[in-house]
């Protein structure tokens, strides 16, 4: 079967390890946003649960993980209660979360294409809900405290390495040699690309022949 | 079976009531937005059917009831007209409209609870998708209309009753005393707790150590 | 079956046709808004797709056609690209596009109708998610770029076809006499109210009695 590519015990821990990482990030939103405890503990479970959540209900996998397996759930909870004790010092090592972030994001476009296709998707489409899985519970997280996705504005190539990472399984299924050296070689491809993104301030491109440039100061 | 708690004639009336009360909260903000007739209708129907959809898409349930049962449907366009035509009239009842949300949030959390506890969930999925059945048709309804959802930023003490009343039900079931008297027990305390919080302004937390009073202001 | 109405070939092309015209719709907002190229892809896609998969999602088909049908997909890609390259080329074309537009809206909410019937749904909730096909894709795309739908303030009309179209699919089907000369009737009568919408600048009303004129201007 191709989720047993890692052990049991050892894919369960990198879940919970990417979930900590992703509900860190949405709880920290909350706080900037100034929102109350509850709304900490939703931010933080909806970006670490959404992308997840999206996939499992478009594949019929009811139901989703998110609601199946309580460490799951309470992973998020935890995340968001050290944030809202500890914020300051958990902002103060926001350089680490984002290694650790991208670590989690290479993480989920992969066992996210993984499992789509385990439930009969086709190869695009298993990339594309790996995609969503690894960047869904972001947008969301963005919708739900009223700013434009960051993903789809700042231009910061967060997504392009998950498209990436999605692509590489997709054509590792395809040449049916998907194991556990060519996922751990899709993973570490996805956190090397998103930490040289972020070191080397790659941009993704506007629209060609942008004609206003006050457009861009808006 | 458990959710023959009460006669289904009364489940069903309650279920109406619960639906029309939140519709008509969804109506009234449509026309402070100065949205359009169909804008009136689409909110009333989200804020009535979002939570309860969203449950049933977690939980399997498909059709949702909000496409299964007529009146479901039907009645938040009910709501939706007498605000259309009246909406100074209902304004003015501001607090008796705010008496029922309170009743329909008790009544959703509670009914929500126990459908996802028979859809074969967990008891802490299934509290969590009884939260989200009360307040999930709100959130969507302040995404629709491009506010930060108040449940996360007003501080309101709304979600708070909800996770209790839904908690208590999970603890019922549990401990195997779901009966309609502990049902009636669980939604009279989210009733009443959610009333206490909007006569005495009780406040959810921020976060702790918010050093920037800059940023409760912006 | 009441799906082949039209011989496979036909609709088919057809579908592409209204999921090319929605991508185009959704990525010059995209641009418009200025995001990247990632963002113009995702709203490209959310804009075609969106409103069917919330259909598909509701019936219980799954996967979603938008991941089970590769064309589906790649159309709002290749949509995309040309948005993305030729831009103020489409955008000089934009009269041209609300044409092709009011067309995608007419074929939508009757094979949304159309197949939610055929998954068993009731007729006012088959009316309802066809609805849901043709504008639910709008209504995500304005959300993702954190605007008001569209839809739901700018009373424009955009929906008022749409629910007639949409309710004459129902009408037919409850009189069983849905056939391809009655479907065709439907699909036109959609077509050309939204045209004389735009052409004459019909208005959605708002509610009676706004006593506030500020607020019209706010």
């Amino acid at each position: 079967m191709l989720h047993d590519l890692f052990p049991p015990g050892i894919q369960h821990a990198l879940d919970l390890a990417g979930i900590f990482v992703f509900a860190t990030a949405g709880a920290l939103l909350a706080v900037r946003k100034n929102f109350d405890v509850f709304g900490i503990c939703v931010l933080a479970l909806v970006t670490a649960l959404g992308g997840g959540l999206l996939r499992d209900l478009c594949i019929g996998a009811v139901p989703p993980a998110a609601f199946s397996e309580l460490s799951f759930f309470v992973t998020p909870l935890i995340a968001a209660a050290i944030v809202f004790f500890l914020h300051p010092e958990v902002q103060r090592i926001n350089r680490a979360i984002n290694v650790f972030d991208a670590a989690g994001l290479g993480l989920f476009c992969v066992t996210g294409t993984t499992k789509a296709y385990e439930y009969g998707l086709g190869l695009t489409a298993s990339a594309a809900l790996g995609l969503a899985t690894a960047v869904g519970g972001g947008v969301l997280r963005d919708v739900l405290a009223n700013e434009v996705p960051s993903l789809l504005r700042d231009r910061e190539m967060y997504a392009v390495p998950a498209v990436v990472g999605a692509a590489m399984v997709a054509v590792f299924i395809g040449f049916d040699v998907l194991n556990p050296v060519t996922t751990g070689i899709a993973i570490v491809t996805t956190f090397v690309l998103r930490l040289l993104a972020m070191r080397y301030h790659w941009r993704a491109p506007l629209a060609w022949n942008r004609r206003s440039s006050v457009a861009e100061e808006v």
